[in-house]
């Protein structure tokens, strides 16, 4: 035995998020129910998996001409050159102009681990980040970790309950020269054009790093194109930027982590310095990418059958979603539930704030066992026919019980 | 367009490993081979995929129970578990214990990435590394990248033609108090019992952390058990490291990175505070490590009789390797080639030393069109039936032509 051991003074890691998915595992409500999941859940309450993945899984596991080997360290080429003509469309004057390029990274996790690496050693002078979210994200970790300094925020305000583009004009207005800026839900913003081009025009003049978040393009209008605009907007502008791709989200290959890490560079021969410096980098890091959700995903851009099989699913996600956000709102005024509800339906996408307090998610966790976030945004895609009436009736309870008061509810003590 | 780009001053990179591949790839002489594969090759000359794997893969693809939600950040646990039973057998010390776990990682670039990163944070005072290694690896550069002083030594003897296990003692005889030591190729090593034992008492006095890397547990004598006993030894000598295990070799799964970061601790507290910490590490790489290959694989390893088919396959693809050295050897023998070729068949794995210098090897590469590394280390699964004679014959060439001249050849120029 070593008279003395290395891990002896290793102590137990500070818990990070997710504590509310083990509180809930430890729940033995058979009414339990969870409404933060991070993926789009089926109306059966299974993640869901666009019926087009599976068939083309299959189809992929019966093909005795595919290998097995290693992928490059940069990745699946035919992956990354479809994944950034649908993130930026065929004819992106970036991509006839040879000025973007994609790293294939371990997801979305991977492309920012890769792209704060690279800022680490190549941009020295940018030691502060802020980041732009709708959602609590764990890339303020990845910055923090690299010794960046991390502001957050996000841009929807509580108390008017809608997302308000100013405060995000506020922050870039505030903000100092040569920061690196995150922003993470770009196609919530709501800016106007001229909103656009003020922000545009501030980033530019206080030469900001862009480093954008793409995690599910078209699960949130169902359309993709509209998705991703202003993308080209600052690809239109000349802008060089960072842009995390994920295609797990919106393919239902959660567990391939198939994600991108997008360059988009002035010209061409600054975007091979940078790449071969990424490349670098991704050998430290995983040194060849994993394959099978790139496969996948590849196979179906490449087929145009099989891509509108795929974009037709993606549009039947959304309208379900929108459904299910009609649904809730109606249900809460023919329960008479105080307040206006329409914010609910103004949202995009799978997740969105129910727009309730804390003490009203209090007593939603607590007292009905539905397991919510603090901030109350919640995954609708969670919210079926089998539970809509259970959560709707919750969410009126806590609103009347709570409503006006600032009163803590009593604590209960679990069984 | 902004007046200042941060990607301006960024350079190309230098050129890493892998230029060989990039020559043998550019190279228009219709009988080029490369015999420098990571993987294993069939008797075709593909990439060798465990028929059970492939069995394996197409029943997983028609299982409509299965989902593909994100594994958790530590990993797929049956697999996790399955893997370390199949490494330290299922009646470890370390498993009854409970001193013994594993993080699911991408590939052993990942496992490396991460037990590194572990110990530039926990174990300050180790900042020299020296890796004992027959193989030319990248781990070494993940080490400096985070701040490591590097020391690479190779164990295999060019003179002698043999490995020498005086190296390994001589090298860990010399090395300070504290630092992390590399065993690359542990089942290469060649110590008799007693070699072991003194090795191990140098370890334990000195401090020293191992870091194991068993990069294809089954291939190197065909028998899983006997490719690790050594491991075994360790942890009975009541040893704490680290251990990257690597399936994707001895599966043929190798686009998938599946890889573990194996931690072996004194006692279960200690275990838990370097996982927790270990956890917070691989949230910011991957967040989540990829789930196909680690599937595949438990689906096999939990399976007996699927376990039973995969061990038969990797015995076969040994006993394969093993008949390809005897035939290179006796035809070699045939040919009249001077020098004895012994130690061809002496080598236990796919790879294995050719024993030529660098001229004999530069002689193969620009005359034959055969690409195989500097130090003459080939993959023996790329020779078969087809080029065998050409192989020999060219290496005969290389000796009778180079046989007692260090001239250099004249340079040739490339069409």
């Amino acid at each position: 035995m070593p008279t003395l051991s290395v891990f002896m003074d290793v102590p137990l890691a500070h818990k990070l998020e997710g504590s509310l998915l083990k509180t809930y595992k430890q729940d033995d409500c058979p009414n339990k129910m969870f409404l933060a999941y991070r993926v789009c859940m089926t109306n059966e309450g299974h993640p869901w998996v666009s019926l087009v993945v599976q068939k083309t899984r299959l189809q992929i596991s019966q093909d005795p001409s595919l290998d097995y080997e290693y992928l490059p360290t940069m990745g699946l080429k035919s992956f990354i050159q479809a994944s950034l003509e649908l993130l930026f469309g065929k004819h992106s004057q970036a991509i006839v102009e040879n000025r973007v390029a994609g790293v294939h990274t371990v997801g979305d996790s991977g492309a920012f681990q890769l792209g704060v690496q690279f800022l680490r050693a190549w941009h020295k002078d940018a030691r502060i980040v802020y980041i732009i979210s709708s959602q609590k994200e764990l890339h303020g970790l990845v910055f923090q970790d690299m010794g960046f300094t991390v502001c957050e925020y996000s841009i929807w305000d509580p108390k008017k309950l809608c997302v308000d583009p100013d405060i995000l004009l506020n922050v870039v207005e505030q903000i100092p020269h040569g920061c690196v800026l995150v922003i993470g839900n770009i196609i919530d913003c709501k800016l106007t054009p001229s909103g656009w081009a003020k922000l545009v025009s501030m980033i530019k003049s206080k030469q900001i790093f862009p480093f954008f978040d793409i995690p599910c393009q078209g699960l949130y209008t169902g359309d993709l194109e509209e998705d991703t605009r202003i993308l080209q907007y600052f690809v239109s502008q000349g802008f060089e930027f960072f842009c995390s791709q994920s295609l797990s989200k919106n393919f239902g290959i959660y567990d391939e982590g198939v994600g991108i890490l997008v360059v988009v560079a002035v010209n061409n021969q600054q975007l091979l310095g940078v790449l071969s410096q990424l490349k670098g980098l991704a050998e430290a890091l995983w040194l060849n990418p994993p394959n099978t959700g790139a496969r996948i995903i590849t196979s179906i851009l490449c087929n145009p059958a099989l891509l509108a099989e795929w974009k037709q699913s993606l549009k039947e996600v959304v309208e379900n979603i929108m459904l299910t956000k009609e649904k809730v709102k109606e249900k809460l005024r023919l329960l008479g539930t105080p307040g206006s509800w329409g914010h609910i339906t103004e949202q995009s996408g799978t997740h969105g704030y129910l727009g309730l307090n804390s003490q009203q998610v209090e007593y939603l966790v607590r007292k009905k066992h539905i397991y919510i976030p603090k901030n109350s945004q919640i995954n609708f895609s969670c919210i079926n026919a089998n539970n809509i009436n259970y959560i709707t009736e919750g969410i009126n309870e806590a609103v009347l019980l709570s409503e006006g008061s600032e009163i803590c509810l009593p604590k209960e003590k679990k069984p």
